[in-house]
């Protein structure tokens, strides 16, 4: 059984290297790709085109050029350095967390989860820039292509891995840390119909199961891990784990940081009770 | 904090010519949407020729030509009053439930929960009118695009907020009455195999949470609250909280309509457990 | 009250001509969706070739030719007779426990938790075949299309039916049984980051509800049911009813097939608690 | 030999169902248009929707909204009544004239010279209400599309032929009557720079052979015979057929109208010169 | 200076490997151009599976699937050797007469003239097996995108040069041997109204310069030339040039086959006339 | 009856700023273009990016990504000013000699003669720059849309209006000088089966009529007028009009440009002869 820990991380140009030898090697292996992949990646001089390129294929519509959103994209990425350097952060934390993941260009091309975290990166630059009505219409694509839905307003660390995404909501007043793993159908959502403040807090390090919903203006302290299909409207303190509906402290998560161990099992007995 | 109370209830007319300036103004701010505000919205004179053009938009494919679908759509605006008004309800439960919506145009455009919701109601008639394979294609077509899956023969009341939408099914048999809340991934499911009336009735002002499940012939009643992740198979009271898998009882709801209050927090403690 | 066990089982040419009749029928009934049906059914020669069109019409894309798509397809299928077996069972799996389907073709037309499954078979057929990107390509495109996410690498039995899909995630290392049910946001997700088998193991005649969780290697044994919403970290005993998060033992499930019996209730009090 | 007189002229109703007749019959003998005739005439209910449906799939593109133009189309017909009719005389026009052409329905749907023509007549009618750059926009596809580049200043009378289409020309000022013959290749064109009337007039029953240039603000008298490839930029008397770069008249017209017997034969020796 | 005559004629596995050692240079010199010479040439096995594929990307459209036509064609090409291999002379034709081509591959590619030629042959055969509402559609979309409109009852020989192609046009009851070059603007047309048999026949070795009109039931006789712009409508004998409107002859066209010598000058002096 | 040359010449910024001006003023008269003219031109910030934009629609298809020719474009323009002073040129030219043009974006957006020309100017550049197969995939794009058929080896001046371009043809080794109007039909083709320097040389300021042919290595000399339908083999002097199959001397061009006079005029008997 192999260590994931063994995968190491590279950066910048050395990354993209590596992603191009990925992609390269996929052209030969499989000719019905190779449209795909030159038009994608290989034509490109970076990960930024690539990304303004890929994203543009899978938002753009009927209605909606993907000219016009290749062009918006690109210009995000060349205003904003931050934002490549934490989709490198993002593509590490895949391919180190994840053992189904043993290349660096599966979740830039393949892992939708992936995508939607970086549509939403572009989208939190145009909501603070004031292109509001923008940020709205990318949110409804990726809500409707993803299946993610993440307000535009909330505040993404780096070192995400959002697996499988569908089902994910984020409210617009949540703020995520970093190195944070996030399961599909995770709900970071509000308390009630008031104004302000209102989406949860998560700190670096935590890890959420699969549909846990978490909500209210709460926090999940640093390296907690929230169980699969739980419902948390309290606030967690660091290194707990919680399950239920509604959730429980069960017990700390030791010496590793959940995120990255991503262990999804609970240490309890298959009773017979009701 | 604002009260979100404060947003004003506009039909018709009024409503029409609010949303015609919220967009004239979005085309200003945002040269990059023009083109798709112009074409959806601008050129078109009511809120029925905007439906149908953006739901035929979103719902054509490769092989349902967009034109066929927003010739019915229109069909069905002009032989069913009542959908354009409950299409108006529910864009003001949005408006004044959900604090991160302050435009009227806002679920109009950019809210797929609304859009499956709008779908739907197109195809209940169809389903009534014999138009069956239709019906079943646009459920599936709602089903890919909006992730909401809602079978054609079930009755839905207006002014409803689906929030988010992403997971929510709704079976054959399914009753929902009117000012309903109900958030990203609740089931209103079936009983079993038996055919016949085997699907959740959901009375007046029910708040169900995020991935609720709600199961059989049973029913919720007015002004109850389903809490998130809760699993539902026997009959609730009106004005209470459920929560809990299965779910239970925690307390009454009060003097304020759920589906308007959209609490969604709980009265518990983070006990240490198992 | 309708038994659906009434429902006639047929196979090959039998099956073919049944759907055959009633597409033809629906093409009178329904002018709108001739184009659609004659496109994708009546000019073709038997199943295999419906399928492979009407997949290549759905996980095509702005950078991925429809025709392409369509070849590999045919390919497969004529490669492996298995697989279009596979595919008459599970429409009969649907045909005889979904008392909304009362014709075999509609879950080969409308139901994309049908469509995701024999996505997934081709899948899982060209892994095992060394076209590993190809296989990761159209999971993607699966995820997006119908918000199922199986890796190529899960073994899948037959007679299953993954009931509207929208959430269903499935691991590398997951391994079904035979006529198995499982609704949507049924997740048979991995126990953390390390390699290897990490994933469930489903026997046969498993029927598992809506949104729960089945994490990491463990087994739930033959004519099991797991209750919706529920989260499973423990093995399951054959024969028994589990609910809960985590869930716990309530009961047997006596005689009847719980996948076949679709039985989605639970005998429970809905007391006042907390 | 048969003579193409036989063919019997029918107008509205009786006409729209001959062509139902022709349709449904080619359905029946050609299940790969299936699609393309549903969808483009039989689930239509008269002529003026399957043009407008027919045309706005043609003219139509990545940046022009097939339901948009479709909408015009029908707003055009519905205003003018006058069109619909020359539409009908034109389609005699092609089944009279045309030997190979023994279907109502043939030009109408295949005839890319007719459908040039009926662009034209929306285009008439858009420039005469002050719809001038509509009018540019859909002279330039016309061009792109049938390759037919007629400007929406000039005056078309009804029952006309423009056979193939190809290369044809027509200038701002010129007027054609009605029952004119035009093949591909024909340039009724100006005289130079300056602004004015200053395209060709071709009366009544007139045939203008394949690629003949008819230059400047001259007259093409009743009944007259342009032998293909000439350059007239002279007036030519009625009842005359004239040939030749630059063309002279060859002789007279006879008894029957040129337009109809469509008699691109000349009478001479083929000598040695030069 | 080059003679094209050092051109060697290759056939079969050979003609269609230099055509791929062509292809794969040009990925290599023009990756922008990878994707789609990937999909429509590196991915097939032969010139009738490149042949299809890109002949139905060109003809298809907004209402006809290209994955219909893909296979409608490969059903010819299978059913019909001849077609094939009068595809490999007109490749050769290109390849050996046009000073500018230098591949093989360029024809088959980037040349509507052959592009339209080779729909005819198809058309040709879907004509006589009884498909004429099939081949009247794909006689328009030749008409559309080639500009070239050939009747499908045309009989037309191998070996043939139509270069450039914009504005030919081909009648129903035209034969054309082998060994032909006809350059854009050529018209091979009828007498008049008349059925029959009314269009020319153009023997073996036959050169028409480009916007020449033949025109009615005559005979080209074998190694004539027709000169530029000329207009025949009477019997051309063998080995003669001819010019003019009307055409006469001016002199033998010696020892050379003109189709292949594409000899377009004409001995004359420009005298002052008129 | 108004002079055209009252029309004023602008560069650069202005006619940038006219242009603007213009079709701001279209999107107020003609909504059902706005989306189009958005796109198009108003979010765009010079000519260069609305040329490569509208281009790039234009010849963009199913196996072509519009982004990838976008790209390619706006990188062919950033590299030669010298084009975009020869496009401003054009739209000049077309604005002052054509009596329908009288607004400068009219040719820039609706006269594929003009674009045929401009995709003719990014062509040569490929050409000389060894990107020999792009070119070529271009120039068959260009006749299939534009149905002008330019070798990309041609070189081409500025101030050139090609006015309809349907069925021009222009050789490799062909040279146009500057202030050159040449009709639609017009073919500029070689002598024959010889590589070389086999192609037109056009002067300054010639103007050459519809479908004219003039064909070899020869010289039309400064400020000559080849009448439409004309076939040219021979040198024609400066100063000259001739006419004619073939074309022999009718007189001189006086004083004035004939390009610029756009005189199609000639003075002749229509006498009768045979």
């Amino acid at each position: 059984m192999n260590n994931a820990c063994d995968k190491s991380k590279v950066y910048g140009q050395e990354l993209w290297e590596n992603i191009l030898t990925e992609v390269e090697q996929s052209v030969l292996d499989e000719p019905i790709l190779a449209s795909f992949l030159h038009l994608t990646v290989l034509r490109n001089h970076n990960l930024a085109e690539v990304l303004a390129f890929h994203l543009s294929s899978k938002l753009s519509s009927q209605i909606m050029d993907p000219r016009a959103l290749n062009e918006i994209f690109l210009d995000c990425f060349k205003e904003n350095e931050d934002i490549i350097n934490a989709v490198e952060e993002d593509i590490l934390a895949y391919y180190q967390r994840d053992p189904a993941c043993d290349q660096y260009s599966m979740p830039l091309l393949y892992y939708k989860g992936f995508h939607a975290i970086q549509t939403h990166r572009i989208n939190q630059w145009l909501w603070k820039n004031n292109h509001r009505t923008l940020a709205l219409f990318l949110q409804n694509r990726s809500s409707e292509v993803f299946g993610v839905d993440i307000h535009p307003g909330a505040t993404i660390g780096k070192g995400i891995m959002s697996d499988h995404g569908t089902g994910v909501v984020i409210g617009e007043t949540a703020v995520l840390g970093n190195d944070i793993s996030l399961l599909h159908g995770v709900t970071l959502g509000g308390s009630g119909k008031e104004t302000g403040d209102r989406h949860p807090k998560i700190k670096d390090g935590v890890m959420i199961g699969a549909n846990a919903s978490i909500l209210g203006n709460i926090t999940i302290g640093e390296w907690a891990r929230v169980g699969a299909g739980s419902v948390v409207t309290r606030n967690v303190p660091p290194h707990v784990t919680v399950i239920g509906v509604p959730a429980r402290i069960i017990g700390s998560t030791d010496d590793n940081m959940p995120s990255k161990e991503m262990n999804q099992m609970l240490d309890y007995d298959m009773d017979f009770v009701i």
